[in-house]
């Protein structure tokens, strides 16, 4: 740690996704099923009980994305004209700064050190530096409410 | 990037936590009302638009855990013995690998180079590496079930 300016943290990989997926395709993740296999030290002590819990949260970086194609301002989403211009905090772009993935899939399976998923938007090869249970009290308090671009954004991509 | 091995990734903070509270407790996080400070080269245009979401996903650093508390393998939840013994990736414990935080909290303000948030389990100084808008469509699919372990454990968290 650095301070305040210039902070920057290295993390590594505890595991890597399996996925007959290897391209980064925007919509219809919904059934698509894939492994996340942990790399060492992490094995089944690492995963013990997690069958218990029906969904996960995946974080995960998105790897093929080029350091040069990361916007830090604003962009309209997909190139979309029917939809606003919105900073990049306010869209889930993967060229985004650091980089980083976030879904929330179903836990099919756990094997000695690997999970099944179904519904991990991220492609073959996906390094994966986190993986949380999900626990219902960790979703949203309070009602929910988001713009109309985002729900046309999301009508395929489940 | 290095391989499957020894693969490691820099990431840096596109803001920081402004809060009253300055220590990791474990409970009463759901009234705690926080600000989110973005730093250079992330400002207004970055924003745009996020006022229109009620809530955002934080993704944020542990950066007061120490590396040699990192849990590789499994441990009972608090050290509460009531509660069985799980993989650190089956619980939202923070002296976790990568020590990544995340969470899901309402978005009460937007300014020119800050957000206003409340519900962020983060303590002051908290570096975040990234700010992604809530979706409904992003939650989990499919009816979810958790360990009775785990709603004792949440019941005084918000």
């Amino acid at each position: 740690m650095t301070g305040t300016e210039g902070f920057s943290w290295t993390v590594h990989a505890i595991g890597f996704v399996a996925s007959l997926r290897r391209e980064a395709i925007d919509d219809d993740w919904g059934e698509v099923e894939a492994t996340i296999a942990l790399t060492a030290p992490y094995g089944a002590a690492a995963l013990r009980g997690l069958r218990d819990f029906s969904h996960i949260e995946v974080i995960y970086l998105f790897h093929g994305v080029d350091a040069s194609s990361v916007h830090t301002g604003s962009r309209v989403p997909r190139g979309n004209a029917a939809w606003p211009e919105v900073g990049i905090f306010a869209q889930r772009a993967r060229n985004r700064p650091n980089r980083l993935g976030l879904a929330t899939c179903a836990l099919l399976d756990v094997g000695e050190t690997t999970l099944r998923v179904r519904g991990l938007d991220a492609i073959d090869g996906t390094p994966v530096l986190d993986i949380k249970p999900y626990m219902t009290e960790f979703g949203p308090r309070g009602s929910v409410s988001q713009p109309a671009w985002s729900h046309e954004l999301m009508a395929g991509y489940y």
